[in-house]
């Protein structure tokens, strides 16, 4: 079973309108952690597992953000649940289409 | 100017768990209206010039959605307003790259 | 027939954490549009009749925003639009009591 | 130091557009679990000490929410983490008045 996450960071006070340098955290992040995921220009879609690892893997994105600048972040995470089916990035690209 | 609006729906008590029918209302909505956008996996980003157009669109979208049968509508939407530069969907996607 | 909506206003790049002189701003917007609201720590909720009118009140806070320094803003909206009962700050609140 | 959490939480495909029932769920979980936690018409926010027990928090809230019927559910999450100062419920409601 796959949970859907979106994820949108949005660093605090930095001084700076520019936030790609953040994002790409969140990036490597995932990829370290060899999480499927999906860029769009907003936010990443990941699957995971585990519902229980969503803490750890937003903690290690907002602790490597701090270190580089951010004192503030402001997450948002949509989560979707789904336990009748198959739930998958890809599964709903093409239930779209 | 460009503001990036990330827009996904959820239909509330259809009785089915299966919600792509009701994304393809939006993505038709954005494509009559000529809009700019990007399909992600649990939400769409599109392209606006005129802020004050945000009601309308989600107004013919919900008004479509309850057309097909929902009867409450749960919508989140992430907009992206920057005043110092360029902001489109290729810009984003490019800066993450 | 009323949407509840609720909002979120993050500005990015001010140089400093603090976001609370931000977040009144849209308390004196709502409260100037007679708009009847409810005060969260992270958001607010409010209630219009008319969802077209969505546009105009988030561009509003936003161009005040600008206006107090915010040169990016990322906005949180999350829209409640249920079509078969009243829907409204008061009714919700008593439900889940 | 305190993470605080907004959660909203939608039960899709359960055939009824009330979701109070759900809701009720949120506040049980928290409340069981000693964190403090703030009621507004759509979401619930909440303090935690530990970012890490995010996932397991929700996990919780979403195997009740099974148990209740729900077999697809859409969770929204905003988290503000401030590194640099006292984030608490009262402190950023003292701050907006």
């Amino acid at each position: 079973m796959s949970y859907l996450i979106d994820i949108a960071i949005t660093p605090v006070g930095t001084g700076s309108t520019s936030v790609s340098s953040y994002v790409k955290v969140v990036l490597e992040v995932l990829r370290r952690r060899n999480l499927k995921y999906f860029v769009a220009p907003s936010m990443t879609t990941f699957e995971i597992d585990d519902l229980n690892s969503l803490g750890e893997i937003v903690k290690e994105i907002h602790d490597e953000l701090v270190l580089k600048g951010a004192m503030r972040i402001v997450t948002l995470i949509k989560i979707d649940d789904r336990r009748d089916k198959e739930n998958s990035i890809d599964h709903k690209l093409n239930a779209i289409k």
